[in-house]
């Protein structure tokens, strides 16, 4: 039984909010449940160094957590001055994920900037991030296009992601905080329209995983993801 | 005629949403027309090493701005490694403004930590932080009354914020971006619910101002806080 | 009776000493009673990005004390790595007043940097710095027409600052630490030449201000601040 | 055909050199062809914070390599005043796979540090980093088993980690760097000498990885690392 | 023909002002020449970790110059966020020569904190902080001895400093700015009353240096310090 | 006696090996005794902000040591995020040493950059540094005229470098740690081929040094250096 009485392989309930806030070219607010993320698309007109007058676009992410997101209070990491080796983490699978629908010859020499601020967190985090920028940068897009800067999307693919776990023994799909804080396995998947795979990251925290335990993860992971990739359809034909 | 049709003493139109996020024990969105902030109180059963074994409680706040919160995107903060002499200047202000209002004797010896979180900036997010903040505060000492862990409550007063300023020769309250962007003058009035002053910040931008200038911009910033305070007790009424 | 047992409206004895170092274009020792500051103004033949290109100069401050400038040893703020809050907050403020007496335009495309370095510190630092930078300034400015760079001043006005409170109940002028340590509100105010403000900030440490009381303080203070300017001009004229 | 000439499933020639810096409870060399990483374990009687008290102890590792142990020099880290993202990747990576394999209960309150020093790079170092570090942490283990601070062994397992990727449409076991720059999919895998996974990371560089591939990649994995553990325990043993 | 007239052997005017500061135990104004160093003695009653339980106290020291200090205005090691390795490497070295004249363990569990604080340069500020130092330290142990916290004196000896070096093809005593910019070699001296060195450091600037020079070189810098110590000694008695 | 049973003028054993990494232009592992230092040497094709455009070069260099380098752990600079007063202390030294070997003229518009990283302490790592760093330079220097980019040698002489110090009385010649640790006072000496000094940093550790005892000291540093150099001849022939 899980904590929050869903089927092993029920999604949360999922809500993406297009134009939440008002200067980001692309501004999503997506819910996963309790979790929820600001996800924002900003368009400059600049690359960085290592793409200057290579013809080619780039797309990269930042993340951050509100300080009282969290159950207890985090440290800001910009007070701190310094953002801990999990944010580097999770923002960089943010950004490299999104590269991979992003074909940056067709984007031309400017940078779309994804920014995933979690307002209130309860386990999968990350990969809501990442569902949500999707929709985010699709609407950035489609703003370069009406304001003529683009003729063609250069968005090649739809990407969404999710997390899996075994919780008690057993395979489950979109672990909440209680889940993952308990779990044995957590696996994290980014998948394609397509159904191919762009990332997987699986870790046992408890103990160790099988192959079999493996394929039971990533099929749940690959039907999940499906059913999250037509709700990004239905938020943008909205 | 200002840029948003409001006449020269209107406030913009000010929303209070409490339990705005399900951690914090006080959480609340504030939105002063376009500006959105999220303040929250967070109580912590520790003191900073000054007020050790003293006895007393500490108040104290912190502010960000999401990088796209305002029209052209900002550095994040935690990604540059610092933040800026005017996020410091106005965290500075949040606290020493809410300390104004509690005893802290009858708090106790622990911390209500205050996050103001900046989602859409259109002008006026220190004032309006320093309005949310007292009512999340306000939260936050129920819940400790709640709890058994304080027998009366150590808020002394309501207090509450907002800028004037002088656009284009008339002193006018309550400054959206335009406005702020464009003003002589501009001042930050901190004010409790007995009348007294607590903050008064004018600059100078453009052109100095003058003793006759400033009275007027006291006046109207003491009748907007009238009306802020009246606000917040409708919401904690709510 | 004051500490000092000085009236109410009494200025500290003040001295202004020009050329005190010999490397800068304009270098002045000010001493308000036992606050003393080192204020030099460099010129450097170049701009921030923001007004590259504008035809427009800057002008800029930053502020620090001597580790032992103070009762206790305050840590160098060079070896914590990071400049304090407060240390920011002054800078901003000392930069912001001296800009609102060059007409930037006229100045050119260099850059006017101040540095105001407390050597021994009893309250009101920071009016002592802004009544001593408008020294150097003019020094600095003096030495650009000297030699040809500039043909006519660019200052427009004079400015100076000073600090009133309220003190046992009785506004007074020009706190020392004593006082300042003890009094219930601080305020801080910039006035230029021409009798009208660029800065007003007013602080409730203990408890709040009234109307009445913040019309007494700045009252003191514009007396106090048309005595600093003779001084200013006294000392440019010796 | 692979750059090296190698067999699609063949590893390159791995060289483990125990005691080979003199300080270190246990220090290794491990050569997995051109890459070579110091890996020492320091055992220090103590915790971080949040194991004091528990009676556990702590494994944690840290990742670095020497400016020119690649192709063209890399800034230093620590001159640069932080660790980059990968390198913080890598350094959590190692350690929590390193805590896989060790009862913390048994290890008792102290910390066994994991350094993995690159001194020559040639892809795959993080996952000779850990398959080294093994070793090394086996020879801190006996240490504390021969001074008789422990009486039975906290090790419960082997572990070693390999790295797999599709080159040139071609699943490959343990991508030198000349392959891991062009391929397609890059997958890095830690097992246990049970066989179940510890992690399994999988990235697409290029396009997106099919559920078949990654099956063939982890079979490859799987073997390449059954050989390691063979050659670890020959190291062990001799 | 040196650039200031000076015989070879020549010292520049020394002035050496106590009491120059009011806060610090012992507050000292040198001037040698045209270079100014503020040298301040803080005594605080705590020692840092590694001296904790020894029953010894420690001498430490930093090192700071105005930004305009120079000739051209540098950088503020504060707002850059750290000290320079040239700053490090000077405030090492009045740190160790301090306390090559203090008994630490006659000191008590204390701390002698030395603040040299550079007001105006003209070459040879290391050496003038070390003999300035002194006679605060001085200052510094008597005020403790008043107070009743010391009995006997932990100072050992006199301790002064002097550079010199190869101006010309002549060694020459006591550089100033326009010598050391264009000497050939350096050498900075550190010795006690007792006529034995405590720190030799020569440096090559353009070309390497002699056995027959580099005794010129201590010889002349042993006559300049023996002439130091009497000035610290009367500054002493004065 | 010495703890190493060594004569007093009696080098250790010293191991040059010379391509020990395969990417620098210049790599070196130097042993002395059981100091192991990895010292490379890597050509850039560009110069720091003060070369540019000045038609010379610049040789610059940066130090490190393994964590566990030494007895017990070090902290890891780029985890603290920044480097100790001492790295930049030995940096400074070394790259100074360098400088004094190489005609910048006729190395031209390029940057050799030295790495030395201590893989092993034992006492005597900055000098080992410069010694081995020498050998490194000399291939990089080769490696530059084989690819025809330069057509003459910039190194104008021989540079190497010992410690010597004075232990349980006694003079004594390239100091281990036990000694370096126990011993009154230490000295640095960087001397060409030349016989020339470029270095000489002697330290009182315990009691202040005579002349006679520096002129003892000096004596021992020439004759170990003209052996190092022979040595270093020896590898660049080999």
């Amino acid at each position: 039984m899980r904590p929050s009485s869903r089927q092993a392989n029920q999604l949360r309930e999922i809500r993406i909010t297009r134009h939440y806030t008002k200067h980001a070219e692309g501004s999503v607010l997506i819910e996963c449940g309790d979790t929820k993320v600001i996800c924002t698309a900003s368009v400059e007109e600049r690359v960085p160094p290592h793409k200057k007058g290579s013809g080619e676009g780039w797309v990269t992410a930042e993340y951050g957590m509100l300080p009282r997101s969290t159950g207890s209070r985090m440290q800001r990491e910009a007070a701190k001055g310094k953002q801990s080796g999990r944010t580097q983490e999770i923002q960089r699978l943010i950004g490299r994920s999104l590269r991979a629908v992003v074909d940056l010859k067709k984007l031309g020499e400017r940078t779309i900037q994804i920014d995933c601020d979690v307002i209130q967190a309860d386990g999968g985090t990350r990969t809501a991030s990442i569902t949500g920028a999707y929709v985010a940068l699709q609407d950035a897009v489609s703003s370069l296009i009406e304001k003529g800067l683009l003729t063609e999307t250069p968005v090649t693919d739809a990407i969404a992601a999710i997390s899996v776990g075994i919780y008690q023994g057993t395979p489950v799909l979109d672990l909440d905080y209680l889940e993952d804080s308990a779990c044995d396995t957590d696996m994290n998947v980014v998948m394609l329209g397509s159904g191919h795979f762009v990332e997987v990251q699986g870790t046992a925290e408890g103990h160790a995983f099988s192959r079999v335990e493996m394929d039971q993860l990533l099929e749940l992971a690959q039907n999940g993801i499906v059913d999250l990739i037509k709700m990004q359809q239905a938020a943008l034909a909205g």
